[in-house]
C-alpha cells in the first residue's frame, strides 16, 4: 500500500467511510512493512485481531497484565466491559479520531493507539469505571493504580469522561471521584480536576463539552466550567468559567469571552499575552 | 466479615483499640472476598504476613525488585533497616493513618498500603534515608532512582521528612537534600522543595509541622515554612511564609493568616480566589 | 582506589586529561567495592564494557527493552546510529559533563549514566532523532513512547536538542516536534516547549544557548529564547525572551536582563522575589 | 466443601452425573481453600473459568507464552483450535480422567490439570496437530518446540495420538512424525516411539489401543503394537507385538500372552522376572 | 585468596575445622574475583548471606518463583521448614559434601550449590516433604511440579529420603509415592523408582544406604535393595537385591557380591562386562 | 520466494553455492510471511542479521539470558568467542547442515537453528569450551548448568566435540569431562558418555568419526569407539567397539561388522532383531 493511498483512507477516515478500525489496520500493515523490527509487534496489536475492541483488549492487557494480576485475566475483564457496555467502545473511537484530528504531531491513529500514555490511560480507565457500576471497585482501585503506575495518569474510576476526549503527552493529569468531564475536550498533561479537601461528597469540578485545558491547570473544588471555554497553561481555576470564556492565571481571571464554538478540537491553547497582561 | 463490621473497625481505628495492622488485614480478608481475581494477590501482600513491617517489606521489595537488584535483596535490605531503626514503622503507621484521615477518595487503608504511588515512594525513601546513614550512599541513591522510575517520586536519601505525612497521587514530587519536613504535612502531586542553585550546601527549605502544599507548588531555597501554613496550587513560594500563613501565586503572596491550625489535616486547599485577588 | 584519589580524577575530569569514561570507570570500581549487593550492576553497565558508547548502550538497552522490542535489538539500534553518527558521544560527554558541573546533589557521572531519568531519556531521544533522519519514524516514535513511560521525558524525535544538556528530575518535561533547544541549556522538571495548536508547521519554541528553565516552566509556541536566559519556575512563557534576561510569572515578565552570561551553568534558579513583584 | 464430598464427588465423576469440569472446579475451590498462598492461583487457573476448554487455554498460555509468542497471542490459537475441531476437547476430558483411574499417586483431576508436564504436553500437542492440519506447520513446530523446552516432551505435530492417554512424569518423551497411538494409552516417562532412519516416509510405529509402555521403553521403526499389549520398562523393541502380548529386554522378547485386556488402565508394569529369565 | 588457601580450605573441609559454609564462602569469593560478570550473582547467591540455610532459600527461591508463587513467597516457605526442622539443614551440609567427595567432575562446593539440577531438586523436595508432613499437600505437590519442570527431576513429597545424597546429572529421575532411600546413596540421572501399578498402597522400592545406582537404572515394586548394592546403568530390577551385591541387565541379574562396602562412595559403576556376559 | 525456489535454494545448499545462512534466511522469509504470528520472530531472529555468528549469538543469549546474567552480557561473550576462534562458526555450519542432511523430520534449517535442543545445547557448549581453554572455567560451568536447565543437554565445558555433529530430541544428553567426540557423529537423546567413578582423570569415552548412537545408550569408561561404529538404543557399552561394527545390548555385544562406513549419515539406527538375538 502507497503513502498515497494511507493519506486518501485517513482524509477519508473523517467519514463514515473508511471507519477508524479500517485506518488502524491499514496504517499497522505500512508501518510493519517500513519497520521489520517492530512487525511482529504490529501484528500481534493489531493485524491478528478481528475488531478494534480485541485489539484494544490485547494492548490493555498487554501493558496493565502483571505479578499481581496477569495479562489474560485483565484482558477478560476487558472484553466483558466492553461486551456489557456497547458504549465504550464508541467512545474509544470518537476519543482516537479526536486525537487525530486534533494533535499536528500525531500522523496515525496507530500512535495514540499504541503509544500515548493520554489514549492508554483513557481507555483503562473506561475499563476501570465500568467496574466501579459493576459494585466491584476492589478491582477498579487496582486498575487506577496501575493506570497511574504505567501512564501517570491518575483518574479515579468513580469520575465520570465524555467521549471524543484527547488528553496529551497526559503525565501528571490528576482527575478526581466527583469530577464530570463533558464530550469532546482536550487536556494537556498535568491537567487536574481537583477537590478542595474541604467537602466529602461532591467536590471536583465538572467540566463541559469541548473545552480546552492547558498543561498544568489546576480546576479545583465543585465548580462548572462551560462548554467550550479555554484554560490557560498553569492556570489556578476557583470560580465557575462561563460557556465560551477563555480563562489564565493563577489564580485565573477571563481574558476573553466569544460565542461558545469549540476550542478543545482547534487546539488554540495560545493565550494573548498582551490580553493577560490587561 | 460483615461491611458494618469494617466500618466499625475503620472507625475505631483512629483510637489506639483498633492499631492499623488489623485494620489493613480486615480490609485484606474483605477485599478478597469480594474479588476473587485478586485474592492471590491480598493473600500474598497482606493476610501471608505477621506484621505491618513484615507485610511492608514484602511490597517495597515487590515493586522495587528488578534486574539490576532484585525483590529478595531489596526485602533483606528492608528488613534490617526496620529492624535497626524501630522509628520507621512507626511512622509508616502515622503515615497510612494520615491518608486515611485526610483523604476523602481513601476509604480504606489498603489503597495506600498496596496502591498509592505517594505511601509506596515515601516509604522506599524511608528506607534509603535509613542507608544513607549507614554511609552506604550507592545504594541510598540506587533507591532513590528506582523510586523516581516508578512512582514518579524523586526525593533525595538525605531529606529529612517527618511522620504522619500524606503525598496525594504524588507523580512529580521532588525533594531537594537539604530539604526539612516537619510531621503531619500533606503534599499533593507535583510538590517540589527545590534548590536555588547558587548554594552547594544547605540550600532547600525547611518545612514545619501540619503544612498543607497544593498540588505543582513549588517551594525554593533555603527558606522556612511555619507550621500549619498553607500553600495554594501551583504557587512559587520564594520567601518564609509564617507560622499558621496560607500563601499563595506567582511568585506566592500572603492571602491571610489566622491561628496555628492544622491545615493538613483539615485538607482545605481551596484558596479563597477573591483574597487572591486582593 | 582512595576517596582522594576520586575526587583528584572528578576535578581533573573537567580538563582533557581525565576524560568522562575513565572516571566513571574509576567510579564504578569505588561504588562496586562500597557496595557488594551491587557489584555485579556496576560491573555489568561500566566495568565490562571498553568505551562510553558500549557502556551507554548496553544501559539505553537494558532499560528500555520488553516485550515488543527486546534489550538485544535496541542496542544494535542504538549502536548503529552512535557508529554512523560520531557527533552522538561527543554530545553525550557533554551532557554527563554538566550534569556533574552544575547539580550540587550530583556526587559523581555514575549517578546521572545509571539513574537519572533526565539523562536516560535524553540519550534514548538522540538515538530516536537519529532513527527520525534515517526516515524511520516508525521506530523513532516507539521509543519517543517507551522514554515516555519509563522515564516520564516526552521528546518529539524531531525535536533538536544541543549538547551539555542536563535535566534536572525531568519527570513531565515534554518537548514538541519543532522545538529547538541550543547548547548547555539546564531544564529542570515538568519543563514544556509546547506548540499553540493554532500551527501545523513550525509551532515550538527556539530556545539559545546557555538558557536555564525552572521547573514546570511553560514555553508556548514559536518563540524565541535569548541566548543565557533565565526562566523562573512555573512561569508561561508566551512572548519572546531576549538575550541575558530573567522573566518569571504567569504570564511571564522580564524580571531583569543583564549581559549574556551562562545561567544554565550557574544553575541560580532563585528569582529575587522583590523583582517579581514589581 | 468437606474432604468426604470431594471423594463422593471424584468417585461419581467416573460416570456421567459429575462431568470432569465440575470435579475440577470443586478440586479447586478446596484447594484454594485449603492453600491460602495458592487461592490467587487456582483463581486464576480454573475458578475464573466458564468451562474446560477457557482455563485449559489460559493455562496452556501461561505456561507457552514468552518473549516470542505472548500468552495472550497463544491462548487466542489455543482457543481457535478448540472452537473448530470439537473432538479436542473430548479427548482432553478423557486423558483427564485416564490419569485419575490409573494414576494412584494422583488423588485429584487438578494435579494433572495443573501440574503434570505429560497432561500439558500432550494438550499442547493437540493444538499443535490441529495446526498441522491447518498448514501451519510454522506455528505447530514453534509449539512443538516450546512443549519440548517446557516439559521435555517432544511429539512431532503430525503424528496421530488417540484419546484418553496418560503419560507419568513425561521428562523425555519423543514421538516420531509417522507415529499413531491408539485410544487409552498409558506412557511412562521416557517413552520413544523412534524412526529407524533408513526410510523417509512412513517410519514410526503404529500402536494399538489399551497399549501400556514402560519408562524409557524405546519402539523403533514402522512395526504394529497390538491392542492391550504391554512394553516393559527399557524394552527396546524392532518387531510387531501381538494384541494382548508383553514383551520386554533389549531386544524385546514376548513374555506372555494373553486375552485382549486392557493393561493400560490397570497400570501393571512389573512384568515378572522369572519369565523373563526364560 | 590463592588457589592453593581454596584447595587448603577444601582438605579441611573434610573434617569438622572447615565447614562446608566456610567453605563456600571462601569459594565464592574467589569465583567473583575471578569472574566479574558473574561476581554480582555469587555475592547475593553466597557472600551477601549469613548461613547455609539462608543462602540455600534464597537460591531456591530464586529458582522456583515465577507467576503462580514469587520468590518472596518461596523463601517464606523455605525458611520456615528449616527453623521447624533442623534436621534438614544438616541433610544439606551432608549431601554437599557427597557431591564433593564423590563427582570427580565436581571441583568445588559451589557448583552443586548453585548450579546442579540434582542438588537443587533434592533440597526443594525436602521442603516439599516438610509441607506434607504439615498436612499442606496443595503446596507440597506445587513444589513437586516446579522442580520436575526446572530440573527434570520428579520426587513424591512423601517419598522418604536419606541424608548424604548425591543425584549426578539428573534429568529424568522419578521417585514414586511410597519409595525410601536410605544415607549415603549415589543416583546417576534417570534414575526411576516406580511403583508397579498394581499396587496402591505401599509400591515403591526401599532402598538400604550407601547404594549406588547407575543412569537410566529403574527398580519397580515394592522390593528391597540392601545397604552397599550397586545397580548397573540401564538396569531393571524387579526383584530384592541383596546387601554388598551389584546387579546389572534387563532384567537385572546379580553379577558380585562381596562384603558390605560403600559402593556410593567410591562411585565405581563400571561393572565389569565380563562377569554380565557370564 | 515461492516454495519451489526455497526448494531448489535447499537442494543448491549442500554445495558451495547456496551457503548454511543464505538458506536460513530465504526459509525464514518464507516462514515470516506464511506465520504473520511468528513474523516478529524470524525477524528477530534471522532476517534483521548480517551473518550466521550474528543471528547464533542473539539466539543463544536470548535463551540463556536471566536474572544471574542477562541476553546482552551473554551476547558479548558469545561473540568474542566466534570472534576469536573463527573454527567454531565452521562446526555450527557443519552441524546445521548435518541436521538438514540426516534427519527426516527436519524440513528445514530453520528448525535446528531455533528450535532444536541438541543443536542449541551444542552450540552452548562450544561457547563454555571456549571459555574453558580461556580460564575461565566458572563462567563455563555457568553456562554449562544454564544448558542443562534449558536444553536438558549436560555437556562438560572441557569434553571435546567435533563438527557435523547432531544430537536428535536431546533431552537426556549427558556427556563427561574427559570424553571426546569424533566429526559427524550423531547422538539420538538420552546419550551418554559417562565416567566409571574409579578414574579421576581419563575416565570417558573417545568416540571416533561418523560414530551412530541410539536413543538412552550408555556407554560408559574411557573405552574407544571406532569411525563409522554404531551403537543400538538403550545399550550399555563397557567395552572398546571396533570400527564400522554395530553393538547393542546390555551389556553391549556385536552385532555385525561391516567395512568402515558412515553409519552416522545414513542414520540407520534399526538394528535387525534377528541378528541380536543370535
Amino acid at each position: 500500500m502507497s503513502e498515497s493511498e494511507v493519506k486518501t483512507a485517513k482524509a477519508a477516515g473523517t467519514g463514515a467511510a473508511a471507519p477508524v478500525w479500517q485506518r488502524l489496520r491499514l496504517e499497522a500493515a505500512e508501518a510493519a512493512r517500513r519497520e521489520p523490527a517492530l512487525a511482529g509487534f504490529f501484528n500481534a496489536a493489531v493485524l491478528s485481531h478481528d475488531s478494534l475492541t480485541q485489539a484494544l483488549c490485547y494492548q490493555l492487557a498487554q501493558k496493565a497484565g502483571g505479578p499481581d494480576m496477569n495479562a489474560l485475566q485483565i484482558r477478560e475483564v476487558c472484553k466483558q466491559a466492553f461486551l456489557e457496555d456497547k458504549n465504550i467502545i464508541k467512545c474509544v473511537e470518537r476519543d482516537l479520531q479526536a486525537v487525530s484530528d486534533r494533535d499536528p504531531a500525531c500522523r496515525t491513529l496507530l500512535q495514540p493507539f499504541l503509544f500515548f500514555k493520554g489514549f492508554l490511560g483513557l481507555q483503562t480507565y473506561r475499563v476501570a469505571h465500568w467496574l466501579w457500576h459493576q459494585d466491584r471497585d476492589v478491582l477498579a482501585f487496582f486498575m487506577q493504580s496501575r493506570t497511574s503506575e504505567l501512564y501517570g495518569v491518575d483518574i479515579h474510576p468513580a469520575a465520570k469522561m465524555g467521549c471524543g476526549i484527547m488528553m496529551d503527552h497526559a503525565t501528571g493529569v490528576v482527575i478526581g471521584e466527583t469530577a464530570v468531564v463533558g464530550d469532546d475536550c482536550s487536556f494537556m498533561h498535568g491537567v487536574n480536576l481537583g477537590g478542595t479537601g474541604k467537602e466529602f461528597t461532591d467536590r471536583h469540578p465538572k467540566v463541559g463539552k469541548g473545552v480546552l485545558i492547558g498543561a498544568d491547570a489546576k480546576i479545583l473544588g465543585n465548580i462548572k466550567i462551560g462548554d467550550y471555554a479555554r484554560i490557560g497553561a498553569s492556570s489556578v481555576v476557583l470560580e465557575d468559567v462561563k460557556c465560551g470564556c477563555t480563562v489564565a492565571g493563577v489564580p485565573a481571571k477571563v481574558i476573553a469571552c466569544i460565542d461558545c464554538e469549540e476550542p478543545a478540537k482547534a487546539m488554540d491553547h495560545l493565550i494573548s499575552p498582551s490580553k493577560m497582561q490587561d
